[in-house]
């Protein structure tokens, strides 16, 4: 068959679930264009690294062209989608169209404010490489000028760092600004007392990380409490001016830092989509991870919703992303040799989140660790998962070095 | 003495001069504060490998602080000086006044544009992490954007990189750019032809880096057509839109890409400075690196003016820079022990410009060297130079890779 025969696979979106499915076709008989905005597959697992000064952004965003040096079915494009017309079966990407006759939507996802209009406006949050390198550069921002202001209430305003959401995400950034502060900024601000800085985590609900085991719940708590990180559980954000965060109780916190982790919605790319939602605007998919009346339609990761045996959500972690991507490509396979589809079961692999430097908790094997061996189970997979050779060991360069002077030497301040 | 009442240096700059006079001062009995506008002192000779994506930021840029935390007559602020008072010995940092007993002036250099607005507007330059990453992220674009455009005009306007300038800058960015393209691109871009890539060097007058010997300008001619750069001598730019250069003798070349590297002049600050002035903005320092009339001022580096024994101007280098901050910092302890100021001599250590991955040119010891060992020679240098045991090491990784593995895995297009 002549290659420009081929069926014609776009897929949309270069993250974790567009990555694995682009490779899993790599065989496969068919032509595949790979689209995503960015030039690079970031690894969102330790992007809140990059936002604190302890990773740059190539240990953690690895280019697409040089992951598929050697995928010959393969183009990758880099642009913006602006447009999906399911009938006629194209995308428009920077005003060129290009057809499908299939199609993997992976096209992730984007934070989610729920209408609070003063936190999207004042909050930093940490999504992408421009808004994790915004929050570093804020947060480095903030000591050197505390360093030299007088007015001692200007200070506290300025050492005091507030983190919406008790998920994963927010108890990692806390744990780790907090040991940013004790350990290195203490040696490298003399001049400032770091018993002025303030890390204060405010979650809605009356837990941190809700959807793991309890006894994890309370392990990580306690870690962050040790850590010197104040959790306010019920706390409801109602306005941030960028000076100053008011809760729902009335009561107010001066600061000029809000790093927003509560929320996750579906891409702005499927908005349009004519497709049944389920909430942060993620589509429902069919089992077999097709759109109802659209077969030739795959959506995959955080844009896709989807229940498990239970009735429960699917998490919009990168684990569900791979599996679906995954199945993704076999079901197009299967497609194209006109075998029946297959439904997507998701094997959850456990739950990891870490506290800063040296702690964390896992639920793996039906088993639950914290402190110190989470953290190396953590480490582990992460080093193991994160994309390339060189970027594994340049990581891992970084963090030993890390680990053992505590020391990150890559606190540039960057304009913008 | 208590340690308020010793006398006040303030050194303006963490180039290389204000770095080198920080560190010359370590033990003298005097209070030091510096003053950079960015937490980071950069690299600058391999500035240019950052703008071809062969380096990322964090390893020519490295945070002051790190540097002198054990450095205990030093204290660092991050700000912008918008004023000079040198009758009343005081600076003004972004409204807050600093008062000195001795200033040095190490402010560095910006680009020179030579009044051509449209360059100014249109063109890109290295001069800064901020300018350098633009480069970088417009290069890499041109071959994202000309990878899929079929009018076969606008790629090749796409793909025709010119830079101005025939100086070391100008011969490495030219060497380095032409290699990333028959080397990396060439397999990333299976769907370009690489032969429709063109680099131009354009140089005003007739020789490239004009001040080494004949022999090596030849051999950097030669080196450079080996890797098919185009240079054209008597070349003088009246014009670029963004779409076009237009040349003096009416000549026009349709490039999207013009890296401007043709001139350096005095930073800003010292613009306003009542001083005697030379070509580029340049103050006009006594032999002993004072002021005339401000005996307490020393200017050094690329803001200063100073001509060697030949009563030839000492050029815009690291190296002038390196030795005027020791000799600024011995006469300022010479001055508080009431001793006479000692005049600067440059002692030239010799001249090194590389061409591409594998090729140089040098002048040492009297030698002169080209090709392979010239480029051993510039590599072990700048290892050698680089700032801090790690990022060292994280460099020689990098370069031993892309060396043997002719790649480059941090190519990021990061937006603004």
């Amino acid at each position: 068959m002549k290659a420009n025969t081929l069926p014609h696979v776009v897929i949309l979106g270069a993250g974790f679930g567009g990555l694995t499915a682009a490779k899993k076709l790599k065989n496969a008989p068919v032509r595949i264009t790979l689209i995503d905005r960015n030039n690079y597959h970031l690894f969102q697992p330790l992007l809140y690294q990059v936002a604190i000064a302890a990773l740059v952004p190539s240990q953690v965003a690895y280019p697409v062209r040089t992951i598929f040096r050697d995928q010959k079915n393969l183009a990758f494009q880099m642009g913006n989608v602006n447009e999906i017309d399911l009938d006629a079966r194209y995308i428009k990407m920077d005003g060129s169209v290009i057809a499908y006759d299939y199609l993997i939507l992976a096209a992730g996802g984007r934070m989610n404010f729920f209408g609070v209009e003063s936190v999207e406006k004042n909050a930093l949050y940490i999504k992408d490489l421009k808004s994790a390198l915004r929050t570093r550069n804020h947060l480095l921002s903030m000591f050197e000028r505390a360093s030299h202001e007088a007015d001692a209430d200007k200070r506290r305003a300025m050492l005091t760092f507030a983190i919406v959401g008790g998920g994963p995400t927010g108890v990692e950034v806390a744990g780790a600004l907090a040991e940013l502060i004790s350990h290195v900024m203490k040696k490298e601000y003399p001049e400032l007392d770091v018993r002025e800085a303030r890390v204060v985590l405010f979650e809605a609900g009356n837990a941190l990380i809700a959807s793991y085991p309890d006894e994890l719940r309370k392990a990580t708590l306690k870690l962050l409490k040790k850590k010197n990180v104040d959790v306010m559980f019920g706390a409801k954000l109602t306005d941030f001016n960028g000076q100053r965060i008011s809760l729902g109780d009335g009561m107010q916190i001066e600061t000029n830092t809000l790093i927003w982790t509560a929320g996750v919605q579906a891409a702005e790319v499927v908005e349009s989509l004519e497709a049944a939602r389920a909430g942060s605007g993620r589509v429902r998919t069919g089992a077999t991870l097709q759109l109802p009346n659209h077969p030739e339609v795959y959506v995959i990761g955080d844009a896709a919703y989807l229940e498990n045996g239970n009735g429960q959500p699917l998490p919009m972690l990168s684990t569900v992303a791979i599996q679906e991507g995954k199945v993704a490509a076999d079901n197009i396979r299967h497609a194209i040799k006109g075998q029946t589809q297959h439904p997507f079961h998701y094997k959850d692999p456990g739950l990891l989140a870490t506290i800063g430097r040296n702690a964390a908790v896992a639920r793996i094997w039906g088993l639950s660790f914290s402190g110190f061996i989470a953290w190396l189970i953590w480490v582990g997979l992460h080093i193991y998962r994160i994309v390339g050779f060189r970027n594994r060991l340049v990581v891992l360069i970084n963090w030993a070095w890390d680990y053992f002077f505590y020391d990150n030497q890559v606190r540039l301040i960057t304009r913008e």
